[in-house]
């Protein structure tokens, strides 16, 4: 049952490897409950919270900032952003799921630079989120370690709506007229009918719906997200480059090729792939249709190349749409 | 003698007070030799580096960096605008006048987020820079402490011109003819002429111009630039608020207001100003009105309320200009 309600929403706050370019900032993604203005941070490169103003989101309403690895181009906009968010008069505690340095850098930072938060910090060291954590009702988080020159993570975002569905086809049969009988048993009042009671456990059911996406950090074995991908419906990897320009830069920097990535979404049979994190000498136009060629050779699903301010959902069947600016 | 060659030119990078706003980054400025591409950037907020990018300044010719205090609001661009100048393979040492804490917040920073960067940093700590400094052929620094919640500093830029000028009129008096007796003199070398020697020491002099500007950390004691202040032909100093606000947020933040900037570059005779570090509430256009009718009201020069991207030049006359956007 398709509920247009029950969605993720994907905006992209910064596409580009290593430095910022004129058209695309270094790491930043949020993904939003559709249901409520709750929201994710994944990674915060310099700027993010410029991005986050641009892209009319509230700091207010950030439930928890995930940093896939303490890597300047994915954290170094962490700071300010905790900053600007307690300068707004957040008071409401803020959850960060990083590696421990990026904990002991809050903590050296606020002291070097007189930072005082008024608002506490909860914070998860990313080793120990390996098993599913609730942020909210609806939505939870799991860290999977990656492959990469520092210790990095992707993260499982995870919504779970539940709605109480009332059989209306067993009612309907047994000539229980709509109106205040049908409302009292979906909101679980027990009812008296032809001299029997109707207990509201039974004409009513919960159902649930669970939309999961997987959100890499930088990772050159894509292959470790095997297990976590089994039941995911979008996986978001870095691409920083194609396979001939990974070829001549070498093994060293870690990263992953579209293919590399491609190849590893059609071994899974995953459904949806967007791709990000690409260097610079990738960001024209020739260079994001090399990418893309490279993908289509090798995955034959959904795909996307992310640009900054690309917005995307995600609903409760797998369906991924982008969403088209206004 | 005016030469136009000899300038500096201001670009503001960011004029916000406190956090970025939609219109307006947080603190930076970039005061650039007109002679070559010398630049030096005074104070570096978050984003920083991607307002160089866009103003087409070059992290290549940056010669030194100088932080007035180490609040998140002008220093937390300082690491990733580093990282980046690695990253385009910078070699040329990097010098950083900034309070001790920088230093140490860089090495830390350094240190948990796996930074190595491929060019000497030559860190001078700011309460040893209270002596002129030479920083290249031309440019000079100097220190002045100001007074805020933490350590906070002003900085003179002070540019040296010199040039060797030939005494035309006693050549001509002598008969000397123009031509390759003249271009030898202006060399340096001595010449023969009517059997005498014509020594080139007698017939050269040597010209200096000197251009200073003071541009200000946050500040609410202007007067405390008042010896600093004597021969400069430029001050540039946060005016966070009107005076009307300032009373009502009271002195604990320890930053001016329009008026007792104005009241004192006016108690100084200073022939040029330009205020900025504006507070959020004070960027729209009637709050901008509102703090140029404060400077109108108390000082007669020549002043201006700097928007992010503009541009200034100060020649060796003391000559304030705008530059208009092409």
């Amino acid at each position: 049952m398709k509920n247009s309600n029950n969605m993720l929403h994907f905006t992209f706050l910064g596409t580009s490897s290593g430095v910022p370019t004129l058209t695309r900032n270094v790491s930043g993604l949020a993904i939003r409950n559709s249901k409520n203005k709750d929201w994710i941070l994944v990674d915060a490169g310099e700027a993010t919270q410029h991005r986050i103003q641009q892209a009319k989101l509230s700091l207010q309403s950030l439930v928890a900032i995930c940093i896939s690895h303490a890597h300047g181009d994915h954290c170094y906009g962490l700071v300010g952003l905790l900053a600007s968010a307690g300068m707004n008069a957040r008071t409401a505690p803020l959850t960060i799921i990083a590696p421990k340095e990026i904990q002991q850098w809050i903590e050296v930072t606020a002291q070097l630079t007189d930072l005082h938060l008024p608002y506490p910090l909860n914070f998860i060291d990313v080793t120990e989120a390996t098993q599913i954590l609730s942020l909210t009702d609806e939505l939870s988080i799991q860290a999977h370690p990656l492959s990469h020159r520092v210790p990095s993570f992707a993260f499982s975002i995870i919504a779970h709506y539940t709605q109480k569905k009332l059989d209306t086809q067993a009612l309907v049969q047994l000539g229980v007229p709509k109106g205040k009988a049908w409302g009292d048993l979906q909101h679980g009042q027990d009812i008296q009918f032809n001299q029997q009671t109707l207990k509201a456990t039974d004409f009513t059911q919960i159902q649930t719906q669970r939309i999961h996406a997987i959100v890499g950090g930088d990772n050159d074995r894509p292959e470790l997200l095997e297990k976590a991908c089994q039941d995911v419906q979008l996986l978001i990897h870095e691409s920083t480059y194609t396979q001939a320009v990974l070829d001549k830069v070498g093994s060293g920097p870690m990263h992953s090729s579209a293919k590399r990535v491609a190849e590893f979404a059609q071994q899974q049979g995953l459904s949806n792939l967007i791709l990000t994190h690409f260097s610079p000498r990738h960001q024209d136009y020739a260079g994001q249709q090399a990418i893309a060629e490279e993908v289509r050779k090798f995955y034959q699903g959904n795909f996307y190349l992310a640009h900054d301010f690309d917005q995307f959902s995600l609903d409760d069947i797998g369906q991924l749409t982008k969403i088209e600016k206004s």
